[in-house]
């Protein structure tokens, strides 16, 4: 397996770290410099052990580099591209852990022009309840999935390299196109953060929203869980998934006025055969995993 | 404490056989005797303990009874209720387990006649993963809310016995009309689990189901949990709080179509407000548990 001799990571929070301890812990990569915004998020990757070094400038980090993983919010990724772009050599691969891809996709076109070639997109399924540095583990990957969304212009060897890197950290790692990535995390990600949230922003603006959360109990605890996920990254999800996620929105939408039919016109059969379809499909999933009947 | 010298348990499952075991626990009860449908349950619940004798009829069980709990599904009610008025005596108290309380009011004032008085409606908040009187646990309703719904009809003696017989079980009881019952549940249980079948119906009527739930990780995972809940016992929730369930829709619906304003008009403070508030009404009752950023 070719090692990585230098790894650059920009922006060493939860992925970028876990990504970095992963390639350590499988004895892939030489040394990882690290670079951010915030230089007291890099001494603790220092400290953690988790960088080898924090880059002095783009210059000094790009120079020899292997690979250089972007770890930051997909909004901000363009931006860094450009910053980089003069100091990039031809060699050097360029891998982003961003959970949407179109969007990162079209920012690395405009800010690589060229040198898209060298860009591999990429999303990791993983996360932990913790972010930043402190929370970076190298297990995080371990029987996760990664997605890659390889570019006509990527050569077959430099997706492999990114895949293998990937496979040494635990993933099992696949291949979508960016609109078919971004079509399904819509579906089984986006539009959920979205619903759950307009459940709880619905009673929350009630005037007897404290009474109706003191009858919350475990269905929608778990119902409303991602509705506590971080606002802005999720505002930037949806903004840079938006016509994704419209079309899904709009498929859940029939599908409730579907329902809303079946309830209005006491259509017990109906809603039956439907409850029973979703149950049998996500029990095929997921095995049923954890369910009370407590309401 | 007023001990009930003979309590009969009619449908012997996870609820009335927990609350048979955390009535003896308590040192509160004399007899208990089961009744039911299956006799192979019947059975069961005898040689765990749960009950002290199967009874012969409604004429054996009832004679003397104080205390007579119904832990069938609500569908059910009126029937059995029809079936054992005939033997009722005066002294003799009916509360229940039922997930909605204004149809279980309905059928209890059809079947009961002039003796309403002796029903004092009830809804324990509490369940486990498995269901049947294997389940049944004397600590089910240690902490969890009770919902008394009672009646105008109701002395406040009868009340207090039922609240008494709860709170020996370790239960926090609380009243509420069975309309204001009715409401609250539609908002935070019956509308979340209809909204959890119909993303995962969805999806699974999709040629791509399959890759679509591949990707699908932990929030979908939590999110869609109670979508593998009962689909019989949900069809008749749904249907017996059905004006409630429709209200609660519309008003979830007439969200979604704010959200997607937001989203069609790419309004990032807008969706970052909602999503915050969200975020804080759920991290206020729920402390933020298990969150997790891995989308």
């Amino acid at each position: 397996m070719a090692r990585f001799e230098k790894v650059v990571i920009c922006g060493v929070g939860l992925i970028g770290g876990s990504f970095a301890l992963a390639l350590k812990a499988a004895g892939l990569v030489g040394e990882v410099v690290g670079l951010g915004r915030r230089s007291e998020t890099l001494e603790d990757a220092l400290h953690l052990g988790i960088i080898d070094r924090i880059g002095a400038d783009w210059s000094d980090a790009l120079n020899d580099a292997d690979m250089v993983f972007l770890g930051m919010p997909v909004g901000q990724m363009e931006a860094v591209l450009l910053s980089m772009v003069p100091y990039l050599s031809d060699h050097t691969l360029i891998t982003d852990g961003g959970s949407t891809k179109t969007d990162v996709v079209a920012s690395a076109r405009a800010a690589l022009g060229a040198r898209i070639g060298q860009f591999v997109p990429g999303h990791p399924i993983a996360g932990a309840e913790r972010s930043g540095p402190s929370a970076a583990q190298p297990e995080l990957f371990q029987g996760r999935r990664v997605v890659l969304t390889p570019l006509a212009e990527n050569s077959p060897a430099c997706v492999d390299r990114v895949r293998v890197a990937w496979e040494a950290c635990g993933a099992q790692v696949c291949n979508l196109t960016p609109e078919r990535h971004d079509r399904t995390f819509a579906a089984v990600s986006h539009l959920p953060h979205l619903l759950a949230y307009a459940l709880v922003h619905e009673i929350a603006d009630r005037e007897n929203a404290d009474q109706l959360f003191s009858f919350a109990a475990s269905g929608f605890r778990d119902f409303t869980r991602i509705a506590s996920s971080h606002p802005e990254m999720w505002r930037d999800i949806c903004l840079a998934n938006r016509p994704a996620l419209l079309a899904e929105l709009d498929a859940y939408l029939t599908q409730l006025l579907r329902i809303r039919v079946l309830l209005a016109s006491s259509d017990g059969p109906g809603l039956e055969i439907l409850f029973d379809t979703a149950r049998k499909a996500r029990d095929a999933w997921f095995g049923g995993q954890g369910v009370t009947s407590e309401e």
